[in-house]
């Protein structure tokens, strides 16, 4: 069995498992796509790699539905970003549920069900593209295309714990693409991490410009100045000056910035005559739908329709006074982060549930959209990742950069995921000792020398070199030995623990001061004949010790 | 105490331990650093990073030797590299030995002697910035600066296990440098890992214009055509093959290039003409040493005089000749690389005895260059990484790019650096389990189901949600335990690493197959009162029993 079939058997597995058939519009049968996936050479760039397909977008021989099923259609060929991705090897399991046509960041307005957020199936999935966030985030997909006119591939990110990818307009192809607001719509790319998803996108994009040119030095992040985020959820606010605080840890400077202009052109958005291109894009076959006799309006959202019938009667000048605000606004944006490489803000503002959406669609719905709206307005990237947890859901943040910046962004953001570690050591890995070498080589830097709480007792192995091991049993039956703690990138404690020989094991250590850290243990099997040192009060004191006392 | 001092105690501690005192020309004492360091504010992006600097560029108030005492001057202000460095928080220890004049890739070519290897003291360290990287290499220094003309910031990065930068000509100031080949001299970066390498770079650099465009799709990249790589060390040329296997497995597409340009440019290094550009740099100062009465030859290395003075009547025609001939060459390399992002290489060719390399000092230099010499001649950026050990000794590659493509290049010798990891989960990790989707956010896919070897015996922990434990308990007293394999990225398993609640611990697990992955134990302690069941043949297995059974 090759890697994608395989694959595709957990991902139904999954399905079966996560029971929420509102994800999906079209869910292909699976011995179709295992059949698919069969035929899928092992070499291709993306094999083994499932695509779950936001319901405006073409996928050949699928209905397209936008989330509505009287405007369905089945398309002959893939949208250009489709069939990009399974040139590469990706294989499609179906397309996903949406708020219809598109209209909405809140995952609720489709006939084919109110989307369930995947962390807590009594709030909100986010939307529009609610079904393909939700299809990465229970794992049942790697990657998922969504669109993005105002947040549709972000917000749902943010509301799932996972990544969304908004790049810069017109580097991802929208042909196949039902439009929504069409100078501004963006295929946008849903992941677990930043990397998959940034892999995903160089398949996806045309060859780009190079970025904007940056001086050297740390990365610069704007932030809004004091009081300028507005209400958010509880907690919300801690979460996003923790993120704020990492990025400075990791040696980013922070500037504050004005996000007036920015919270002006979103409240833009549906407020002013930009809807109107709503009307461009599917207004005739509502007017048609909702004036046959009876009305074919089964299946219409209302709130959606009502949003995109009622602009057709925004008349032009009103447009001509928008577009020329919105161009002040954003210059004076632009002016903003002429010296910084990204905005940080939080992606958006509070995780309702899906009675609070139903109490009062439009305001919440308004809400949601008050960070990410001006984006494509601006004509700005962005990289939605998550931040935590807050409350035991997560929390995101998103980076929104110049056009063209995409992979600058993309990096700030990532660093945010893959915050350093620490470890703390107690035997041959301490400074000095014969294994330090390997820590400083992962990227180690020395923080301090402690203890750890006095529940641990401490052995000598028989291993080359001699190492001790660390055993945890319980308050008053150890005592506190000499540790030092280490930061450490993750990915440098990751790869200690490839290297790791039996019989040493990594788990929680407490230290004195009542936290706990990663660090040094050992199997039970090794600690059977190995001498309790613990009075000697760490390692070194042991080593130190005349020949003749050390000993049990 | 804070972190700048705190770090400058654990370096003079290392150099002290080290005892390697041919690394350095001059070391500054510790309580001068350590006032200094006491000074520094801990805000800044680089407090804490200790700096070691090649004694061909000027440290205010140290002498500038360029390896040769008699040449020594003592400049007033810091070249402009350290100078920016300084102005970032860091702080220098010293400047550090070389081959004289920058002239040599081995290291022993020096009157303060030859620099050991920092693994293996009977082995050269590799040149001409030999101290830096192996102050780097031992721990003592966390950036070091070298020069490259033709490897020397890369040769000795392979040789000692760390991260050597060159960055495209002129993009770093060599200001207060002393000249090798002036038209080529790039001021280089020393680190144990990429990301300190580069965030070093960021504050080096002037302003770079924007990276050629390139296609979208994975990485390209160009490698030897077959048997093009020439003589190399035993296992080196299975370690390189190693990393290209590599490259392919994170989805690069690689390209049989044909090396010849290279390898004819980097002969011409000190075969043609362009050596008498060491000559216009320092040729005065040799001729007048060498021709006072009686000479002051004392501290002059005779193998470098030779190079340089013999370069006193190479006539302007054979030069004219010779960059004709280059451009021919460089055109040739350029067209072949056109399609590719970089070119993979082993860094060098070979890691010579001290002995051999003063047996045969100008053979065994010039083939130390084979790979790295044509870097410079071409106008290129190159990334020098560390790639496995052979014989327990460090092996290099580096990546070749074009111009101010210094980012993307260090992005992929980076991917080399941090192999995707594998966990092996027995309990609630596994697919379909709670925690299953904490692997999954972490970016890990799934490679197989199998079992442990049969030395394991499985418990029933008493946390929430249900865990198993699982202890190595050697071969005929346990038994054959079901597991999953998965794919983790290395920072996804240090992030897991950090989350794992007491008992649970990684280590190191045998499967059935012999092979050993990381995967998940516990603390001895927790095994105290949980029933057995191993019987049941894992965890599933447990589980799926009627509830009578669910016993040790």
């Amino acid at each position: 069995m090759n890697r994608a079939t395989t694959r595709v058997r957990t991902a139904y597995t999954r399905v079966a498992e996560a029971n929420r058939p509102e994800i999906w519009i079209t869910l292909r049968p699976q011995a179709e796509v295992e059949a698919e996936a069969a035929a899928t050479p092992d070499d291709l760039p993306l094999s083994g790699t499932l695509l779950a397909v936001k319901g405006n977008i073409d996928v050949a021989g699928l209905p397209t539905t936008a989330g509505c099923p009287s405007y369905a259609y089945t398309p002959e060929a893939d949208a250009e970003a489709v069939a990009r991705l399974r040139a590469a090897g990706a294989i499609v399991l179906g397309t996903t549920n949406l708020d219809q046509f598109a209209t909405g960041l809140v995952g609720t307005r489709s006939p084919y069900g109110a989307v369930r957020n995947a962390h807590d199936p009594a709030r909100i999935s986010g939307g529009s593209s609610s079904g393909s966030a939700v299809a990465v985030a229970l794992g049942i997909a790697d990657l998922a295309l969504g669109t993005d006119t105002a947040g549709s591939g972000r917000v749902p990110a943010a509301l799932n714990g996972i990544v969304g990818l908004k790049p810069t307009y017109g580097l991802v192809p929208t042909r196949g693409v039902v439009p929504a607001c069409a100078s501004i719509d963006c295929v946008t790319v849903f992941a677990r991490t930043v990397a998959q998803a940034e892999r995903a996108l160089s398949f996806m994009a045309d060859p780009a410009p190079p970025p904007p040119a940056r001086a050297p030095g740390p990365w610069r992040i704007a932030i809004p100045g004091p009081g300028q985020l507005g209400e958010l959820a509880p907690g919300w606010e801690a979460a996003y000056e923790t993120a704020s605080r990492q990025l400075r840890a990791n040696g980013a400077e922070l500037r504050d910035i004005d996000l007036t202009p920015f919270t002006e052109a979103a409240a833009m958005l549906y407020e002013g005559a930009f809807v109107a291109e709503r009307y461009t894009a599917v207004g005739d076959f509502l007017d048609k739908a909702m004036s046959a006799d009876p009305p074919l309006d089964n299946g219409l959202d209302p709130t959606v329709t009502a949003i995109i019938t009622g602009a057709r009667d925004i008349p032009a000048h009103r447009l001509f006074a928008d577009q020329a605000r919105l161009a002040t606004l954003r210059a004076s944006a632009l002016a903003q982060l002429a010296d910084a490489d990204a905005l940080l803000l939080p992606t958006t503002t509070e995780h309702p549930t899906l009675a609070a959406v139903a109490a009062d669609p439009l305001a919440v719905n308004a809400r949601l959209g008050r960070f990410t709206n001006s984006t494509n307005l601006f004509g700005l990237c962005a990289a939605a990742v998550p931040a935590g947890t807050v409350d035991g859901l997560p929390f995101g943040v998103m980076l929104v950069g110049p056009a063209h910046a995409d992979a600058r962004v993309a990096r700030i953001a990532e660093s945010l995921t893959t915050p350093p570690a620490r470890i703390a050591v107690v035997g041959a890995h301490l400074t000095g000792q014969p294994l330090n070498g390997q820590l400083l080589a992962l990227g180690a830097e020395f923080d301090r020398t402690t203890t750890t709480s006095s529940a641990y007792r401490l052995h000598a192995l028989p291993t080359t070199p001699p190492k001790p091991g660390l055993v945890h049993v319980g308050p008053g039956r150890g005592a506190s030995i000499e540790a030092e703690v280490w930061r450490i990138p993750a990915a440098g404690l990751g790869q200690l623990l490839t290297a790791l020989p039996r019989p040493m094991a990594l788990g929680r250590v407490t230290l004195a001061d009542g936290t706990e850290v990663p660090g040094f243990l050992c199997e039970p099997e090794a600690l059977r004949d190995a001498p309790d040192i613990t009075h000697h009060g760490g390692w070194r004191g042991y080593l130190a010790a005349p020949a003749a006392q050390r000993r049990g």
